[in-house]
């Protein structure tokens, strides 16, 4: 498939790279791709610069939002939840007509300090928002409830045996989606409903944050024991 | 231990009647108990009317906030979040000084309909909010993240292969805490820091509702893969 993931920081990346090794013909979207190659420090979310890692990723391409999504089936948005709407704005709403979005991203809130609050929250979400503003989209809402690497393996933790959400109200796009997930290696995905139901994962992360600062790492995941 | 039960929904007596079986000296706080006794249908969340629970428990006794609290060393708050702070202050701060709140409610917010939102939310909880107004006790948020059959009985889910989180400030209330959730059966109990972490336990409960949802039941936990 052809799959457009927006965000250079650690999970667009992470995301691009097993999904090229999965076989998916795959391009990396970014506001200003010059300047995203010219950076040398790590990003606002760590890991290491963007043009280090696309050296040792020749087989994924780099473009403006809008080139990536032009060409492209479906879109990761793997942009911080603050910059998300600006991103997808960036790509334009034609070029996104009709496509799968995936969002990955959380609307975190660090205005008031660490661990950051949310905003949105309780009675809306980032992925209503999206959903939203490009009504012809299809909007799933997952992967937003782990790490980076977790999400691209998750059999580095607990053998695998942890849960992935689904949330949205197309559901062709969520079948799609969750074919992603399986070639990922996700074996539990559960489809907690429409697109409002983004609300209930995104709310996750304050005790995502509090687990990472009890436990010192962030190599763990929710897991729906039944 | 000496123990009170407020609360007299599902919860409070699922607690109440394990706790007893426990060997605790249990009794049930209500607001006002000649009218808890001649309640004749289900309470709010369901369950049977009280007094039939009570006449097959007799081992428990029923009093009011104030006289349960006075004659307690430990005061369980099972009463819905809306109404938490009035049991509470009906209790009297001197009655709960020094002794540990161990507080199961969740402050859903049914104003908006089903499935409800939380209030308050993401830059305060009501673990905090019971906190700030009894500084004298220990409050440790704990149990709000399952319903009332597995706080009692988690080997009925999962063989109890689940967590549980507890929030506090109190080192020592926590411990007393943690002793009781073994005792219950608990196996994985995670202590996630401070009472201002109880904002991601409440915060658990959108997507519990959702969980509920999609399984069409509400036999499920939250498991820490790690």
């Amino acid at each position: 498939m052809k799959i457009a993931v927006f965000g250079t920081g650690m999970v667009g990346p992470s995301v691009a790279g097993a999904l090229v090794k999965l076989g998916h013909d795959v391009v990396v979207g970014t506001r200003d791709p010059q300047a995203t190659l010219t950076r040398t420090g790590a990003g606002p979310t760590g890991g290491i610069p963007f043009a280090q890692w696309h050296a040792e990723h020749s087989d994924v391409s780099l473009a403006t939002f809008a080139e990536a999504a032009a060409g492209s089936e479906l879109i990761v948005n793997a942009t911080n939840g603050d910059g998300s709407l600006a991103a997808l704005r960036a790509a334009g709403a034609a070029n996104l007509a009709g496509k799968v979005i995936m969002d990955l991203a959380n609307p975190l809130d660090f205005s008031q300090g660490f661990p950051p609050s949310l905003n949105p929250v309780n009675t809306d979400s980032l992925g209503e928002q999206i959903q939203r503003a490009f009504p012809g989209a299809r909007v799933v809402k997952t992967l937003n409830t782990m790490n980076a690497r977790l999400m691209v393996d998750p059999g580095s933790v607990a053998g695998g045996d942890h849960s992935v959400f689904v949330s949205g109200d197309d559901a062709e796009a969520k079948t799609v989606v969750a074919g992603l997930l399986a070639d990922l290696g996700h074996r539990d995905i559960i489809d907690l409903g429409g697109i409002s139901t983004a609300r209930g994962t995104e709310m996750l992360l304050p005790i995502w944050l509090r687990l990472m600062g009890a436990f010192g790492n962030a190599d763990f995941n929710f897991k729906i024991a039944r």
